[in-house]
């Protein structure tokens, strides 16, 4: 179909069944973050409820929509123009029917979804705390960089508000913050089961880290070996090609 | 000098400064984790006063006083039996000016130490739950494996009843806690600063976890690259070699 797009946007292919997403040439784009935390989790259930906290652009429920048989994804993004851009890119890409973006505030979700309504939050929430690093000078990449309006306990505690009884958990953050991750799951009964690091090259500290937890969940976590992104001729190495590859739905 | 050795024990080669110690031939032997464990830790200050809870034969103590300045060295262990051998082994080596040991339950710390008073607590504590895999048929294995006197959390809440502000401690663990100990350390205001997994081949999960924290630090962990044991010919890796290798005191 005809695609409206502004003079500052951009139309990006996913190499992945033909799906697009518009961004803005001078915004915050999407990263390999999220596309190494939808292909972490493409093992979700069939017609699971999924719900993707701080969606952005909508990256996530569409590598999601490509690679799952999730039955419905709503987006929430606080964002105004984001959630304009990702209403776009839905219908471009013909996922009307299975994505839905809601523009509010995560931590206003008790006020639009019931309590334990879905089988699977997933999120990649901004990255540094409020008042540390380099503040962004365009506010839109701010928000989605910076804990401004909401910090990463308050993703755990509304995760943990809309996730069913065994329903499961996925996050994508900075190694640096695994601590507070680890803490806060615990503290909102999201009990972490799986960890994966992820590392630039062998030989190198990982910088982020994949994990997916179980709401009221025992205690025993598992660990995935090291992924790793790059060999030693800087090319994609083949566990990430098999990392992101499609399985047949 | 002579040494008695009991018809049950044998005496190993640290292969490192000559020192020895004394196990049971039957017995619970220490493991590549606490060997780990002391190298993990080999960057303590000169003059450093040091406790390691749950010290068995005295392994980590030993090694440290070979890799290390650390000037005081306690190991605390709940068998007397155990204790017997490591305080041998501390004679055999010439080393009672800087290791003796303590029989005392962890849970006893209190009684016998003043809270604050050691810059570096060091523990290589029971892996497994009570209650949970194969129990041991003999009771000293079972103590030394099992949380059967002192629990995970036991640990380190001890740890940080004895570490002083900024102290330092070190831990190694089954990945499945992984959660448990942040959490616990947390909890207990000890941070998780540093962690490096373990893992016995590339491409394989790590299994092991190395952490080094500190009393009262704030929240920022750092990631070594991860460990591989061996490589594709089963041999001991260089990385590994590198990792155990003697500074020159």
């Amino acid at each position: 179909m005809e695609l409206e797009l502004k003079q500052t946007e951009r139309l990006d292919d996913l190499q992945c069944r033909g799906y697009k997403i518009i961004q803005e040439v001078d915004g915050f784009c999407f990263g390999i973050d999220s596309v190494l935390l939808a292909n972490f989790a493409k093992e979700i259930k069939k017609d699971a409820e999924v719900i993707d906290l701080g969606t952005g652009t909508g990256i996530i429920p569409t590598l999601l929509c490509a690679k799952t048989n999730a039955k419905n994804i709503i987006g929430v993004e606080i964002q105004k123009q984001i959630c304009d851009m990702a209403r776009r890119s839905i219908i471009y890409n013909n996922l009307e029917k299975r994505f839905q973006i809601k523009n509010i505030d995560v931590n206003e979700i008790k006020k639009e979804f019931l309590p334990h309504s879905f089988d699977v939050v997933i999120t990649n929430p901004p990255y540094k705390k409020k008042g540390t690093g380099l503040i962004n000078e365009k506010s839109k990449k701010e928000i989605a960089r910076h804990e401004t309006t909401a910090t990463l306990e308050d993703f755990i505690k509304q995760a943990s508000f809309i996730l069913k009884d065994k329903g499961e958990f996925y996050i994508v953050h900075k190694v640096e913050r695994l601590v507070d991750i680890f803490y806060f799951m615990r503290k909102y009964k999201i009990e972490p089961k799986l960890l994966q690091m992820v590392s630039p090259k062998i030989g190198k500290e990982p910088n982020l880290v994949l994990i997916k937890g179980i709401k009221s969940g025992r205690s025993f976590l598992k660990m995935k070996p090291t992924l790793y992104l790059y060999d030693d001729k800087d090319q994609y190495t083949k566990q990430l090609k098999k990392f992101v590859e499609n399985k047949q739905k």
